[in-house]
Order: C-alpha cells, then structure tokens, then sequence
C-alpha cells in the first residue's frame, strides 16, 4: 500500500500559487510579487501546523492557518490594507487547485494496477478531494491529517491513515518529498521514498535533498517509482 | 455533491455474497444452501449496526458485526461445525469484493464531470476502499460511517461527511436504495434520490419501493439520475 504526500510530492504548489496570486493581483491592480507572496505564505506552514501539533494550541483546520498565516504574510508586506476580506477567502481557495507535476497522473495509474495508492497529506479533506479531482489525479482513497486531528510529523497521522486501510504501518509506503515527513513516517514504522523535486519551493530557493534523510528509496518521480516497484 | 450508498446501491451484495459462498463452501465440500446464508447473514445487518447506533454497545467496527452475524446465522443453521475459523474470516472478507450493478461505473464517471462524487456507507473505510477499487467505481473520495464511529442512519453520519467536504448538508444529494437511509439522510438535513434495486435481495425477498419513501427524486438507475441532473 502507497501513500502520497501532495504539495510538492504530487502537486507543484510553487507554480500554482504564484499564478493564481499574479493573476488575482492583477484582475484587481494591486502590484504584488507573487513569487515572493507565495515562498513567504509556505514559509509559515510548518510553524503554524507545529503549534497545533505540539499541542500549544487546540486542532486547527488547515483552511484556517492558510488564512491566518496570509493575514501575516500580507501585514510583513505592507500589503495589509490592499487585500480586501473577499481577496484573502479567494487567495486561500487557491490551495485547492494546483497543478500536478508531468510524471504524476500516469505514474499513480501505473502503481494503482499493483498497489493500493492513498493520498496522505496536511491538507484538509475536503481540500484534497477538490485538488485531487482539479489536477487529475486518481487516488483510491483520500486521507488527510484532519482525520487525526493533527499534522504530519506527528505519529498519530501515519498511523490513523494505516489503521483506518486496515494495514500494519510497515505495509504501508510514504512517498514524499520532505525530509521532515520521511523521518515522521519512519517514526511511525512505515516504509519510506524520497522523491526528489529540485524545483518544489521555486528558482529562489533549495529543496529538500535526498542525501539529507534515510528514506528506504531514494526515486525522481513517480514512473522511476513505479519502475522500481515492478509496475 | 453527491453521496452514493453502496451496498445494494452501487454493487450487488446478494449475488456477491451468494456466489463467494457457494465457491468457498464448494472448495471445502460444504452443503449451504448459499443464497439462504447469504439472506440470513444480510439479515442481521441492521440489528447489529442498531446496537451500535444506539448506544447498547460501544462504537464497533462493520468486520466485527458481520463475524459476529456469521456465527450467529452458523449456528442457527446447524453449520457451525462445518465452518472453520479461517473458513469465517475469509467469508468476512467476501463483503470488500462485490460486482458493482451495470450501470454505476458509467454513471458515476458521467456525475463525476460535474459534481462532487463520493461513497458514503457503512461499511469500514478499508472495506470500501478495496470494494470501489474491486468493482472498479470511481469515487472522488470515500467517507465512511467509520469516521463518526456510529452508523447510518444516525444524523451524525451524513453531517460527518458534509463537514469534511466543507458543505452544508443541504448541498449534498445522498442517492440510496433504502428507505431507512432515506429517511436519516433527510433528518440530517441532505437533499436525496431514491435509486430503486428492485433485485437487491434476490429472487426471494422483496426490496424497498420509492412509494414507501419520500425522498425528493427517484430513478432507476445511475444513468438516469446523471440525466435528471444535467450530466
């Protein structure tokens, strides 16, 4: 059983947020770096889940911290005062629709002939099930941290995800692109691959390295996977 | 957005059953009358889930009912000697692997083009994930009864699924074979169409009629409900 992560795993947030910012901004003439809007917006996505996570505050919608975090990002900015209520609800909603990486769709078909594939991620449920259908991607189920009531690193969502399949976590296979995900899943006693995306978090700055975590795998996309894996 | 039942709904449960038990008791050279078991065992599957639903037992997975209704049906046949320990568990297992009606793989993917489409039963989230991806229905996600700990047609179920999809659940259409869900979907707040089965409990019982419903649509079948609704 495969379980994939999805923002930058499955689906190149990077592109999809500066495009749908530039586009936003410009429909209402604001003037705003998109690029840098959306690394910043992503900058604060692992503190804001950590706080829930750690327990320093109560279960928290994704949904929720992606507004919030935009209210800062926005404030640190100066942009407060160009972003109206409705622009912000529609800026969070583009987390919704991003655009799958080219190896994805075709690799997932492939594995899904041998292998039960999930998607496993922090985003929220109804979140994933929107974005799996946007960008054409064919899960067999959906599963996200909410079921948890937490997020990724924490044990509690790898494990909700195998128990909820009915499998023993070491049956089950994380595939992500993150460092930070590879060592919550192996924590949790799921088998691990790292799947390289140089380009996850944009030209300006570095992604997740394969030689910086202990995955059991290390593949670059999803058809190599698929290929190692005997589909 | 539309929820699909599935047992009796989406896929064949009495020929499924029938068929499976007929296989295994054959292989083992085991006289059933396999449709009778199939009958008795589906018999218990209300009672069982009310138990639950009601409070007299604590939140009990779907498995655990249908071993249980097993041993009960075995007994009272005069079988439980001829049924083995591994014989039970893989007839417990024949409900993940149900042929789907003819018409729901089409009419889901036509749904599917313009709606929301997910699965919404009381079977255990393992259990309809296999059995969508064994009957080869397509669902944009699977919600599970499993999720509200409890069962259908407790409101708490169809609201649990409208909450993780982010809707109200006056924006969600449950499309049902049975009264009784019809009834609780509605309690809940959900829109609904009666799909009629008239075969869903084979030759020899006779399923739940529209009249006997009130539900706000009823259809023969997938294709017809995609064409009630513009797809």
């Amino acid at each position: 059983m495969l379980a994939f992560d999805v923002f930058g795993t499955s689906v190149d947030w990077w592109t999809g947020i500066t495009c749908q910012v530039t586009g936003i901004a410009a429909a209402r003439g604001i003037d705003v770096d998109a690029a840098a809007l959306a690394g910043a917006w992503r900058d604060r996505y692992l503190p804001s889940m950590a706080r829930v996570r750690t327990g320093e505050r109560p279960w928290t919608p994704l949904d929720t911290l992606h507004r919030e975090s935009l209210d800062d990002v926005l404030d640190e900015l100066g942009l407060a005062d160009r972003f109206a209520e409705a622009v912000r609800e529609q800026l969070v909603r583009c987390w919704y629709r991003l655009p799958a990486w080219d190896d994805v769709a075709g690799g997932l078909d492939r594995l899904r002939g041998r292998y039960l594939v999930v998607a496993l991620s922090n985003g929220g449920f109804a979140l994933l099930t929107h974005l799996a259908k946007h960008a054409g991607l064919r899960f067999d189920a959906v599963l996200s941290a909410e079921l948890a009531r937490t997020y990724k690193p924490d044990p509690a969502v790898y494990r909700t995800a195998a128990g909820l399949l009915g499998v023993e976590p070491a049956r089950m296979l994380l595939v992500a692109c993150h460092g930070w995900d590879i060592t919550g899943a192996a924590n949790a006693g799921l088998r691990t691959a790292f799947l390289e995306r140089p380009g996850e978090k944009g030209p300006d700055h570095t992604a997740d390295r394969a030689v910086d975590t202990s995955a059991d795998l290390v593949v670059r996309g999803v058809g190599e996977l698929a290929a190692a894996l005997g589909c």
